[in-house]
C-alpha cells in the first residue's frame, strides 16, 4: 500500500479549499508553507467554553446532537489557530448507533452493559446503516460550513479496539478477556472484527460523504499486542477499514499509543500518515516506516505541563525532525490530558507555525 | 558494564546450593540442566491461599509481618515448583521505612498523604537506615531457611517509579506532574532520584544480606518515558542503585514494562539479566541488548487466560528463542493478573521444565 491511492492528486484542489489546505498537503507529502498543527483530544475537558457547553448534557446525548458537536469541534480551532478540526465524536458512537447498549460514565469511560463472548453475541452487533447516523452527517455539515479553508477529520476507533471494549465490558489495562478470545476462538474473533470493521469503515464513509477531508483511525489501544498477535488478528481488519475508505480521495491518518514495534505493520495496514508515540523520534518513525509515510506527532502531553523553556526546546527538536520526514503534521504523541492549560496549546501553534514557515 | 562484574564464578558455589541453582546460573550465563522459571507476582492474589492469610490484614502490614512475608513468599514455590521466590513486598515499602506518610488503598494502590513536588519535601525523604527495616532482613532469613537450594529475588522500586509514586500522589497514568517536576527543575529531580536511589539499594542490600540470592530491580512505569528522557534523567540513578549492590557477588535483573524503545539503556544501567515485556521477541531483545546479557520473559500474562493450546504453542516458542540467548529465565512479560487461574501457571512450570531439560 503506498500513499498515492488516495484519491486525486494535490493538484486538482482549488487554492486555499481544504483540499489544499497544509494539513492535507503535508499528508500527500506536498510542499507545504509551514508545518501543521493539530491537538489529538483537542476538542473537550481542557477548554472551559467546553465544560460550560457540556453542562448537564451526558456525553453520548453531547455526541449525538448536531450543533453542540459542531460547535464543540470548532472550539479549539477558534481559541489555538489550529490547522485542523477532528470530529468530535467518541469511540463507541458507531456502536451505540447499531444497539449495543452501552452508556459512559464520567470518570470510567465507555461501559458496555453486557460484554460479547460468545459467537451469539454477534447477533446483537449488526452492520452500520448510514441512514442511523444522518445526525452525524449533520454535524459534519454544520462543522464545514464554519471551518472555511481549515480542513475538517473525520474521526473513527479501529476493529481492535472497538472489541476490546466490547469483550472488557469497558476499559481494560490488560485486555485478558479480548485476547484469551482472540486465541480460543479465531473464528468467531475474525467475524467480531469484521463486522467492526465495516461499522468503523462506514462511520467514516459518513464523515467524509458529508465534507471531511481527512480521516483518522485511532487503534487507542493497539500497543498492548505482540507484533505477531498484530499481524494475525488485528492488521487485516484495519486493513478492511482503511482500504474501505480509498477510494474517497482523503488522506488518512493511523494511530496508536505505544506502538513502536507495530509501526511498520501499521502503516503497510494502508494509510498516508502513520501517527507516532511520544516514546520514538520521528526520525525513527520514519526509519521503522522505510521513509513511505507522512508522520504525524508527537510531543509528549505531559510536557505541557512542564515550564516554556525545556518545552519550546522539544517543539522545536519535533519540527526540525518533522523537516527530514517524507511530510509533517505535528501533533502530540497521544491526547490532550484534561488539566493542560489551554493557553500553552495556543503557543505552541504560535510556536510552530513560526518556527517552520518557508 | 558487563556481566562479569556480578560477583563471584560459579564454580566457587557449593552444588544444589541457591547460588548454583539454575536460575542463577542463568543469569550468570553458565549451562544449565533446564530453563528456570517463576512469575512476577507469583506470590498474591490468584492464590487462595494467600487471600487467606491476608484476610483482614492490611497490605503494609502484611508487608511488615515477617512469619506473614515468609509464609506468602513461599505460597507459589510449594505450589507451582517455581525455580526462585521472588521476596514478597510492596514497592513503597522503603519509602514507608523513611517516614513517608502513606497508604496502600484497596482498589487504587499507595497513595501519598502529601505528594513530593518542591525542594522543602526533600525533608521529608531521610535516608533509609539498615536498622529500620530489621523486621525485612528477619523475613528473609525465615524464607530462606525454608527454602533450601531454591533462590530468593531479592525486590526493589526503581527510582523514577518510586518518584512517580511521590510526586504524583499515587499511581498514574501519565506521570505528567513527574514529567514536569523533572524539566522544570532538573536539579531537585536528581536530588530527589539520589535519595530514592541511596533508599532503594539500601532495601536491597538488606535482602541480600539477609540471604536474598539475586535481586530485581522493577522501575514499572519507566516505558512512559522517551529514550531521551530516560537516559538524561532516570538512567544515571538507576545505574546508582544497581552499581550500589555489584558488590554483594548476586546477580541483578532489571524490569520494566513497555521498555522496547530503552533495552539497551536499561541494560546497560549495570545488570545481568534485562527483563522482557510480552511485546518484543526475547530474539529482538538479545538484538537490541547487543547479545551481552541474559534474559527473561516473556509471556504475555493474558494468554494465561487463553485455551491451552495457544498457550502451549507460544511457551515453546519463547523456550526456544530462549535457547539461542546468552542465557534465558522463562517468566512473564508484566505480573501475574488477580483472576489467573493457578492451575495454569502450575502447568506452564512443568511444560517449560519438559521441554527445556538438557
Amino acid at each position: 500500500m503506498t500513499p498515492s491511492t488516495a484519491g486525486p492528486a494535490p493538484s486538482d484542489a482549488a487554492p486555499g479549499s481544504p483540499a489544499d489546505s497544509p494539513l492535507v498537503r503535508a499528508a500527500r507529502q506536498q510542499p507545504v508553507p509551514f508545518t501543521p498543527v493539530w491537538f489529538m483530544r483537542q476538542a473537550g475537558r481542557s477548554l472551559p467554553e467546553y465544560r460550560e457547553v457540556r453542562q448537564g448534557v451526558p456525553m453520548l446525548q453531547a455526541c449525538r446532537t448536531p450543533d453542540l458537536v459542531a460547535e464543540i469541534t470548532l472550539q479549539p480551532v477558534r481559541r489555538h489557530g489550529v490547522d485542523a478540526a477532528i470530529f468530535f465524536s467518541d469511540i463507541v458512537v458507531p456502536l451505540q448507533a447499531v444497539g449495543v447498549d452501552l452508556d459512559i460514565v464520567p470518570g470510567t469511560g465507555p461501559v458496555v452493559a453486557e460484554p460479547f463472548r460468545t459467537r451469539a453475541d454477534l447477533d446483537r452487533l449488526p452492520e452500520l446503516d448510514p441512514a442511523a447516523i444522518e445526525d452525524i452527517a449533520e454535524a459534519v455539515r454544520l462543522t464545514v460550513a464554519e471551518l472555511g479553508g481549515t480542513p475538517l477529520i473525520g474521526f473513527a476507533g479501529a476493529p481492535f479496539t472497538l472489541a476490546s471494549y466490547l469483550v472488557e465490558g469497558g476499559p481494560s489495562r490488560h485486555h485478558e478477556h479480548t485476547k484469551a478470545l482472540m486465541h480460543r476462538d479465531p473464528g468467531l474473533w475474525h467475524d467480531l472484527c469484521a463486522r467492526l470493521a465495516q461499522i468503523s469503515a462506514a462511520f467514516l464513509r459518513v464523515q467524509v460523504g458529508a465534507g471531511a477531508s481527512a480521516v483518522q483511525l485511532f487503534d487507542s489501544w493497539v500497543g498492548a499486542l505482540s507484533r505477531a498477535d498484530y499481524v494475525t488478528h488485528v492488521q487485516p481488519h484495519s486493513r478492511t477499514v482503511l482500504e474501505g475508505v480509498a477510494d474517497l480521495g482523503v488522506p488518512r491518518i493511523h494511530f496508536g499509543v505505544g506502538t513502536g514495534e507495530l509501526l511498520a505493520d501499521m502503516a503497510e495496514a494502508g494509510t498516508e500518515v502513520i501517527g507516532v508515540d511520544y516514546r520514538l523520534t520521528l526520525t525513527e518513525a520514519v526509519r521503522r516506516t522505510g521513509g513511505r509515510y507522512a508522520v504525524q506527532g508527537n510531543l509528549d502531553p505531559a510536557l505541557l505541563f512542564a515550564p516554556w523553556e525545556p518545552l519550546e526546546r522539544r517543539v522545536r527538536e519535533i519540527v526540525a525532525e518533522g523537516r527530514e520526514a517524507p511530510g509533517h503534521i505535528f501533533n502530540l504523541g497521544h491526547g490532550v490530558l484534561p488539566d493542560t492549560d489551554p493557553t500553552v496549546l495556543t503557543r505552541v501553534v504560535e510556536l510552530v507555525h513560526e518556527i517552520s514557515a518557508r
